[in-house]
């Protein structure tokens, strides 16, 4: 079973979707790592940029064959062979759609002009993998001729393009056999309908040797079939042995993710910030007795790890678990009356960070609660001919302390500000600043969530506000007074 | 085939997301609308919002059949019962890991806890829908077996859970025909391993005549099967008709994103931003000649439209095309030009907006480019005790303009006084601000797009700058300058 990874031709075809040759080279570099067998760098006709992303890629020295996409022109088959690349990935349209309103060409023109391109590309000693662009509304037969001669005149393997997501596994088994017995063959999906890993893993299971994939389902439209997918499906659901680093799927997520700025989906299978997280109490309360029981493959495995998080599904037995790794021991009524207010809180859409379950559990539990950090004043500006700057009066353990600061924006001068002001008495790290995209208006709600630390000691915090200077701000505040307060007035703590 | 729609229910289980009655009922009166069977509005157990929001949906004469979930409990039946549920979807463990380790019960006791509920069930007058938790991973005669006697009992229907998303095709085949024939049964999948849709659509054809699933696929952990994806696979690939108004789908899922606050996935079938979008030069001369080249549908058909953006995989066609809707007609040679900064644009990794395509046309033209709006000087302050405010001078054709307002927020207020300083001359709207997630530091770079609107006319703009204010102001004063000039110096223009 092979992989052609094409994240960084198909990928970043995304719209908006842009790689510059520096970003390639260090996404091709930890995908040969992960163990993919062919990687697509690009296409050597859309722009110099690509040419020198390919070149680059190409003399990296990398344990994968670089391929690179060209139409059936000598010009593209020049610059594959030009910048370096080992084979090319040979697209020619085979759907009458394609060839007679696309091309205005002729069945016959369209064969010969693939024939013609692969005696080329082979004359420049290019393993050449010839792809049917569009196969699955082709008519069969012409295909099955196309392969057949374009291996016949060097063809080194096949393709099988599902260019806009209509196969199916129904078809799959009626066109993949015949075609997997002429030569090595690929099968390439689109997502347009949901069917790209389905499709995909029916094609493997009907002959086809390699799949086409990308890193997170990146793509053309709703893009490609997913690396992460089929190489979990595999393993997991029919028992095959890939040469895929699986525990390096994850940080390859990330890697991909932010060097095309597109998100991963929260829900996504595999690589999904939430895929592993369980807040309802049943699931909760399940995995807390046996992880399996909600879980399909330990987190561990693809290098994540499981997270429980609170919110109106919560169940006393997560609560009183997340509780007790905050050191407190509520008796069985004041629990009670702990998640009913965690319950009322997530009722009123809230998320429910560690310094929510705190407070509220002090409040409950009626432990003294003097904020160790208190703000009095706080001021931001920024302009076009100023540097942005933040001031800040606060009451540390009641001393007062004010302080200035400026930043790359008024946002990040708050936070100096912040850290400046209480750095005589705890060295205090802001470890992520997150906010969601901001939609719609400029009157939304932000919602900021960050994670500090302290001495290996973590904690999440919130703040919400149209001002998102003013969220940041509540935010870091509150994180940092439970830092604080934890060390110093553990006192009032209900041990058992 | 009907659909039972669990979005109010598993959807709201994903970790982070909590609706409100309110929410609830707006997206239960929708899917009502869109047509699904049966709506899954929550599970009353969870919280007091939680029996407040099926309370609502119960009572406001809705299409659809309102089911709740409940476990084999006489309370949750209760409650059900008592806020006016018309059906339960009433879930039993029947795998020997959920039945030994999560429950630490036999499977008699699990089985006559069933008969039990759905007996009381029954009394109560609800539709009952008994549905086996883990399924996949059930001894199958037990199982059948406990569906049996289930319906003897007065189960009117059954569902078949594939709880952590591990059943496969092959098995669907399997275990799903014997279960078919005891009673109307639905499948509900997840999709851990991405194989939620081929589950469902294999149940479907093996015999299951319900589809559990989500509006965009949400769930716990990786989510559900989504509604919008198994029925355009079975109206499109399969040749069925459904009840569901496709038209509407797209509305649906922005009203769920935006409640639920998961942000729709840019690569999603069907509903993602990009799934009817094209950039690269291949795709859009296609889609130019024949729309069909690269769409497996017609955006309309699910309620959406077809964009064209540009990039560094635009070719000349498509970049030509959108210069004639801004009324620049270039040469050849100009167009090449043009074409080779725009790619340029999207080397640097650059998403390229209309002001800039206006921006790098204007240049190659030669075409005199004096801005109708300069900033002279801009300030924006927030604070703990301060209404936020901004103040700007601008140069607006010529005359010193020069205004204050305040805000939301200092981005709110910067935004106001620019619209302030342009009244006399023109009413721009601001339609839409968009900020992507901001993820890691507050160092980071912050990407700002605006739509703005002038008489009909509507642009994009961009501003990047790791001050979030300033980077507002620029994507700002870029397009109203582009939406201002277009108007008053449309002389230079080079029309043939």
């Amino acid at each position: 079973m092979r992989f052609l990874d094409t994240t960084l031709r198909d990928g970043e075809q995304t719209p908006g979707v842009s790689l510059n040759p520096e970003q390639k080279l260090e996404i091709a570099a930890k995908l040969a790592a992960v163990g993919v067998d062919v990687i697509e760098a690009g296409s050597a006709a859309a722009s110099e940029g690509e040419r020198e992303a390919i070149r680059v890629i190409a003399n990296a020295g990398l344990s994968a064959e670089i391929c690179t996409y060209v139409r059936a022109l000598h010009e593209d088959i020049d610059l594959a062979a030009d910048f370096g690349a080992d084979s090319v990935h040979l697209v020619i349209p085979v759907s009458d759609l394609h060839i007679a309103k696309k091309l205005r060409k002729t069945r016959e023109q369209v064969a010969d002009m693939a024939y013609d391109a692969v005696e080329y590309a082979k004359s420049r000693g290019l393993i050449v993998e010839l792809s049917g662009e569009d196969a699955s509304r082709a008519d069969q037969q012409y295909l099955r001729e196309v392969f057949t001669e374009g291996v016949k005149r060097g063809a080194d393997r096949l393709c099988f393009c599902d260019t806009v997501g209509v196969l199916t596994p129904e078809k799959v088994a009626d066109y993949i056999p015949p075609l997997a017995r002429i030569a090595p063959l690929s099968i390439h999906c689109h997502d347009d309908l949901g069917f790209a890993l389905t499709n995909t893993m029916a094609a493997l299971k009907h002959g086809a040797s390699c799949a086409h994939v990308t890193v997170n389902g990146l793509g053309e439209r709703a893009g490609n079939t997913p690396l992460e997918e089929v190489v979990m499906a595999l393993e997991v659901l029919y028992g095959y042995t890939t040469r895929i680093k699986k525990e390096e799927l994850f940080k390859l997520a990330t890697l991909v993710s932010r060097h095309t700025g597109v998100p991963l989906p929260i829900n996504k299978a595999i690589v999904g910030e939430m895929a592993f997280t369980h807040e309802s109490g049943i699931h909760a309360h399940g995995i807390m007795r046996e992880p399996a029981t909600y879980e399909s493959i330990k987190p561990e495995m693809v290098g994540r790890k499981r997270r429980m998080v609170l919110g109106k599904h919560s169940g006393s037995a997560s609560v009183e678990a997340a509780l007790a790794e905050m050191n407190y021991h509520p008796d069985e009524n004041q629990l009670k009356a702990i998640v009913n207010r965690i319950k009322k809180l997530g009722d009123a859409g809230k998320r429910v960070t560690d310094t929510d379950l705190m407070a509220v559990a002090e409040a409950v539990l009626a432990i003294e609660c003097r904020p160790f950090i208190k703000m009095r004043q706080f001021t931001a500006t920024s302009g076009s001919h100023m540097i942005p700057t933040a001031t800040v009066t606060l009451m540390v353990n009641g001393q007062e302390m004010t302080g200035a600061a400026t930043g790359d924006g008024p946002v990040d001068a708050a936070m100096q500000v912040l850290r400046k002001c209480v750095a005589d008495v705890a060295d205090i790290q802001l470890e992520e600043y997150h906010v969601d995209a901001i939609r719609g208006g400029t009157d939304a709600l932000v919602d900021v969530t960050v994670r500090l630390s302290k001495d290996g000691k973590i904690i999440t915090s919130r703040g919400a506000s149209t001002d998102i200077i003013m969220a940041s701000v509540e935010a870091m505040i509150a994180g940092m007074n439970r830092l604080l307060r934890e060390e110093h007035e553990d006192r009032g703590k209900n041990p058992r």
